[in-house]
């Protein structure tokens, strides 16, 4: 049994930004002999989360609105009023989908579903460079 | 250490199933010789999803409301204009539960709570043979 | 490759508690000698989630408010009709957020963003015990 580290680097926007990182999440695992077993991944940050979703505009537009029912950008925030950030939106969206992630893979393979890719929600206000940890344990 | 995987294959139906899947990861457990450890579950398919709850009629219930206010079956979904496949609303809900679970055992038992049972979320509008790959690490 | 398990206990009120347990977690990893690999969470029981946030109060009461939207204390719930526990918001609450939670180390150290803590979720309308599973796995 064997264990890989490594941070995959992804650069956002100012906007709802949800990117497909899955081509990411699949060339680190072919780079390292373990062929089976799972992928963890951790997105550092509070205003982030990773999931997965058929990552299709439509249904990644109906997300957003999903989204912004769930915490509105256009209500008032605690946080903001405090600390003036303007993203306290973007905290409550990134506690509730969570930032952590685990996918097996097979024969160097990601199991995910034919219309499955994993994304990563940024939800913050500004530009950010995101870190994800990504973790092979396998065989 | 050692690593066991497998696959469970649940059939649904065309309605919001939310199934009680705890004995077959039991019964998982049970046929391999790790006794301590942790079983890491993965839904492939972006209209389902893994967690855990009271498996009891009313409050099953409740969660299919709440997901029904979180994403209607009864507004427009962008997915749906596109693709036509009417199930616009499975994705959203899929995506914001999440296709990910990890769940420890001790002595090859699941370390759930009394009343905490495994559930399986099909949100398609149609019945689907899922796979669920189950994955065992410990000793 | 190695793996130790503890279980972290957490008491909480009747009131909706979001705590920040990140110091236990850490304290839990500076005990073995693993000093790169990921830590499994797990909370026990249908009431109670576990999440990461900045914790800040400002924010955290707005993400209580957001759960607040999610499932609402002064609806009707089915599972309250049935069992009389008052608490079928805890429940659905539960359900969506979810109860695991991975997270990566280095060097001894958890790989959070600077304001990210890990947060337990009591939904229920009674004090509690909690029981969290802690799981290292890694070298």
């Amino acid at each position: 049994m064997q264990i890989y580290v490594e941070t995959i680097y992804i650069k956002t926007t100012r906007n709802l930004d949800i990117l497909d990182i899955s081509s990411q999440v699949q060339s680190f695992i072919a780079k390292y002999p373990i062929k089976n077993g799972s992928v963890q991944l951790f997105i550092a940050g509070s205003t982030a989360a990773l999931t997965t979703i058929e990552f299709e505009e439509g249904v990644i537009n109906d997300l957003k609105r999903a989204i912004e029912r769930i915490a509105p950008t256009n209500i008032s925030y605690e946080h903001d009023k405090r600390w003036g950030d303007g993203n306290g939106y973007a905290h409550v969206r990134a506690a509730i989908l969570g930032p952590s992630l685990i996918i097996p893979f097979q024969n160097g393979r990601l199991l995910l579903g034919t219309w499955q890719q994993i994304v990563l929600c940024d939800f913050d206000n500004r530009p950010r460079t995101r870190a994800i940890t990504a973790q092979l344990i396998g065989i």
